[in-house]
């Protein structure tokens, strides 16, 4: 199971990857990444995420790629590596040229890809439920871009684990949730399930778009909507929705439990619903 | 006059320089920068730069580094580079690890050095002053630490190249005059110096501070206050402060002429100072 990289068409360790100090992702953050998860070999959900970094791509104005080319990129460094149940981060930069704020008119786009095994979360977190804690919303006002401009979400991430919580909740400053730090938030309240709208304030996240599908397809009633921390500290249930975190129940907010606090029955039926969902398309 | 680039104790062309592709500078844009520039081959403010630099590391708990050191690393890499007006790029970031959000327990701040001619504001907009538009501020919370997180920064400052204009210049959603994308912003109103006030929202800037001291010697009334873009528009004069813009005077924002919508008396006064500051610590 090698971990490995591709640069640029080259596939080589992940260790021995390097890029330019010029390249604008690490000047500016000027890039856009999306990160996929394999099941089995098999790569979930490939086209919603192509569709997202091609929205990405286009918000921020950056030459058109060949989809074609990144999707084989992805396919053959994934199959290359042998990882069955891979994580692959997929980053595009918009070039590299000398330090200037403005977006250079001659650059290559810089595609990095790595594929590892996908990030564990631990034993007892999946069978009790995830604490969590919740921060100010700090971030840009572009989240619904998936861009590199992630230090709030690190640093927030960071203070989840110094407080031995597993993430943070970003709340805004007038006290709407918004999201995790690399996940969307759902809660059950009064047998409906809420999620915050599509802003720009949030990711459009396609664990989110396949679950709120799942609800639709079963009717189960759920609403894209604005709720505030009160709501959410009072819900029958929290859970977090991701590629990596799948379906997540959260039992503790802020010290607080959530319901009774337990993993509820909801969010246990949509992570079985969403794995079915995912051996379907593999 | 080579253009260098230092990595880790290694000087090289910067075509050279090279980083991994998880140094979370590249992945989450996971760290600080300072930029300096040279006059007759002599760094200005090194101590106040590498002072805020220090502030920036504390803010995001990054290990301590050795000032010495960082010092002797861009001295040399400027000495070897002879470029007399040099503009010095410094960005460490926290280090290189497997992505993960979390800051990594044990890893090494990544430094990088550039040295370039610094980058010369072209000849009509010094002679005319600068047309400048205004943008909504859409960064971070935490403009006050001097990160990467400069995507909204770059944008800024393309739609601004994009309307034939200089730069941009923030504006809070609430109307309040923050800062250009890598500049402070003065105005002169009724005879007295008013620039947005040290807050989260705006970095504290070198050349700022040296402007507010230099007036406060000379008895040019300065105050650190908050206004608004309608105060802004009225003003006699307004100008742009920063390393590389030094002293810019703006005669044209969002296309209506500032005051008489020619440079005015006091940015030339005070770029004259700032001049006669600079030549005196070198």
């Amino acid at each position: 199971m090698p971990e490995l990289a591709y640069v640029n068409g080259k596939v080589l360790p992940i260790q021995e990857a390097r890029v330019p100090v010029e390249d604008r992702g690490y000047q500016f953050g000027d890039a856009v990444y999306e990160f996929f998860a394999s099941y089995h070999n098999r790569i979930f959900a490939m086209e919603a995420h192509l569709d997202r970094l091609e929205r990405s791509l286009n918000a921020l104005s950056f030459d058109p790629i060949d989809r074609e080319m990144i999707r084989r990129a992805i396919e053959e460094t994934h199959h290359k590596a042998g990882i069955e149940r891979a994580g692959i981060y997929l980053q595009i930069s918009r070039g590299v040229a000398p330090r200037n704020h403005a977006f250079p008119a001659e650059t290559e786009p810089q595609i990095v890809i790595t594929v590892r095994p996908v990030p564990k979360i631990p034993q007892p977190v999946m069978e009790d439920g995830a604490e969590v804690i919740t921060v100010t919303d700090i971030r840009w006002g572009r989240c619904d871009i998936k861009t590199i401009q992630l230090l709030p979400n690190s640093w927030a991430k960071q203070q989840a684990i110094e407080a031995g919580a597993h993430d943070a909740i970003f709340i805004s400053s007038d006290g709407v949730v918004r999201e995790g730090t690399a996940c969307n938030v759902f809660i059950v309240a009064n047998g409906t399930l809420l999620t915050h709208p599509l802003t720009n304030n949030i990711l459009p996240g396609i664990t989110r778009a396949y679950l709120i599908d799942i609800c639709r397809n079963r009717d189960m009633p759920v609403r894209e909507t604005f709720f505030d921390l009160s709501t959410m500290l009072a819900a029958d249930e929290v859970f977090l929705t991701g590629t990596t975190t799948e379906v997540l129940p959260v039992t503790r907010i802020d010290g607080q439990a959530i319901g009774e606090g337990k993993p509820g029955p909801v969010a246990r039926k949509l992570f079985e619903w969403f794995r079915e969902k995912a051996a379907s398309q593999i």
